[in-house]
C-alpha cells in the first residue's frame, strides 16, 4: 500500500480508538506493508499532531511494544473553545426565572460536547483513571464525550433504582442548595471494588451533589482522582464543600433586575 | 506543506467534522497550499474511506461548492459487529429478576456506543434529518452518538420538567408494559416548530414510550423521517403500536427456568 494511502487508513485509526495501545505489526498488516514503513508513517502523524495542537503518539519499544494516540488539546485551543462559550452564555436570553441560566441548547450541541470532553481529557490526561462517572441527567453527554477520549467506561449514578440494573447501592444525601435530602443510586454490578474514577458534571453550586456521589464511590472504595465540571456558580449563602475540582467557566453574577449574566473563565485556565 | 502532513491534517478534520460542508479555500489556508493539490488529496482519502467501508466525501461544484465526510459503515461492518454484539448478550448472567436483561456495560462503554450511532447514521445517511431526540436516561449516549455522526443537535424528553430549562409541553401516555399512565415534558425552547426528527432509544417493547414521544412531539409539530432502537422484545400480551422502526438486535427468548437468552439481530439487517 503507498504511503499517502496508509496515512488516511492511521489517521482515522486513531482518531476512532484514542489511547488503545496497538501493537505494530497490526498496523504492518492492515497496511500490507513493512515495521520500518510503518515507523515513519506514525513519525509524520505524530509531528502533525503535534503541531496543530491535538495531541501526540505515546510509543513504547521491547516485547508488547507499539503505539497510542493520546489526544490533549493545547492550551491556546483550550482557551479560545471556552472564550467562544462565555460569548454565548452571557446571551441575556438565557437567564430564566429564579436566575437559572438556559445551558441545554449548549449541552445538546454533540460538536460542543466533544470539545468540552477534550479539554477534560486533556487536563486529566497523566492521570490514572479507570472509569468515568456522572449523575443523570445533564452530565451524561459530557461524561461520554470525556471517556471515549480516555478510552475507559461511563457509569451513571441515579436518582431511582430500576429495574434493569439489577441490585444497588444506594446512600442519602443533604442537597447544598435545597437542603433537602435526597437518594443516590448506583447498581452494583455497575463498578467494580476500588476503581479509580473521574467525576464528571455538568454544574456545581456548593457542590452538594457532587459530595454525595463521593459518599455513594467510597462505598465501592473507589479512589476519586479528578473531578470536572461544566459550570461553576458561587452560592452566597453556602460554603463550597468540594474544593479540588476543574472547572471550565464560571457563573459569576445573574443580574435579573438589569437582564446581564457574567461568566468567567474557570479555574481550568489558572496555572 | 507537504502532500503527507496534508492528509493527516484533512483525515483527522474529516473524522471530527463529519457531514460539515466545507468549501475547498478553507483547506487551502489550512494546508498552505494550491487549490488543485488539496482536490488530489480528497481523491486519495474518498479513495481509502470507501475501499475500507468507512463512508465516502460528497464533492459539490459551482459557487458554494465544496465537500463533506459522510460516515456510512458498510453493511459487512455492521453485520460483524452487530454478530459481536448478540454474543455478549447472551450471556446468562445477564439474566435479571423479571426476565430483564443486563445490558448497563454495553451502554457504558463509548467504543459500543459510537459503533451503534454509526450503524443508525449509516442507514439514516439519505434522510432529511434536523435533531436526534431521545427520552432521559438510557437512550442519551446513543442519540449523542448518532447525531454526532449526522450532524445535528440532540433534544432530550424528560419524565420531570426541570426548573433550569424553562417552560415545557407535557403530555400523557399510556406505558406499554405496565399500562400506568406517565408523563413526558420537553422545553418549548429547545425544538424549533417543525423540525425533521430522527428518534433514539435503547429499548422497545409494545412501543408505549416511543408512542408517548410521537404524540409529544405533534405538539411541535415535527416530522418523524425515522425510529431506531437498539434492542426491540416480544411482548406476547401486547400487539405493537410502533411499527416502522430500525432495530440493531432483537431479543426472542428470556427462559428464566433455563437460563437461556435468545438474541437475534434485528430488522436492520433485513433488505
Amino acid at each position: 500500500m503507498k504511503r499517502s494511502n496508509r496515512l488516511v487508513i492511521l489517521t482515522e485509526f486513531f482518531m476512532e480508538n484514542p489511547r488503545r495501545h496497538i501493537q505494530l505489526p497490526y498496523f504492518v498488516d492492515l497496511c500490507e506493508t513493512t515495521k520500518s514503513s510503518i515507523s515513519e508513517d506514525l513519525d509524520i502523524i505524530d509531528n502533525v499532531l503535534k503541531t496543530q495542537g491535538l495531541g501526540y503518539l505515546e510509543r513504547t519499544t521491547g516485547a508488547g511494544g507499539g503505539v497510542k494516540y493520546i489526544p490533549e488539546l493545547s492550551k491556546e485551543k483550550s482557551l479560545d473553545f471556552v472564550g467562544d462559550l462565555r460569548e454565548k452564555l452571557e446571551d441575556a436570553n438565557r437567564i430564566l426565572p429564579g436566575g437559572y441560566l438556559y445551558m441545554t441548547d449548549i449541552l445538546g450541541n454533540p460538536k460542543f460536547v466533544r470539545e468540552i470532553g477534550r479539554i477534560f481529557a486533556s487536563r486529566f490526561s497523566k492521570l490514572d483513571i479507570d472509569v468515568v462517572v456522572t449523575v443523570a441527567t445533564k452530565g451524561i453527554p459530557l461524561a461520554y464525550s470525556v471517556a471515549s477520549l480516555l478510552n475507559v467506561p461511563v457509569v451513571i449514578v441515579r436518582r431511582d433504582p430500576k429495574v434493569t440494573e439489577g441490585s444497588s447501592v444506594s446512600i442519602n444525601y443533604v442537597s447544598g442548595s435545597s437542603r433537602k435530602i435526597q437518594t443516590m443510586v448506583l447498581p452494583k454490578r455497575s463498578l467494580p471494588e476500588g476503581s479509580n474514577v473521574c467525576i464528571i458534571d455538568d454544574f456545581m453550586k456548593a457542590g452538594g451533589t457532587i459530595n454525595g456521589m463521593i459518599s455513594l464511590l467510597s462505598e465501592f472504595n473507589a479512589k476519586v482522582q479528578a473531578i470536572g465540571v461544566l459550570a461553576e456558580a458561587d452560592d452566597e449563602e453556602e460554603e463550597r464543600i468540594v474544593t479540588d475540582y476543574t472547572s471550565l467557566i464560571k457563573i459569576t453574577n445573574v443580574d435579573l433586575l438589569n437582564n446581564k449574566i457574567e461568566v468567567q473563565a474557570g479555574n481550568f485556565s489558572i496555572e
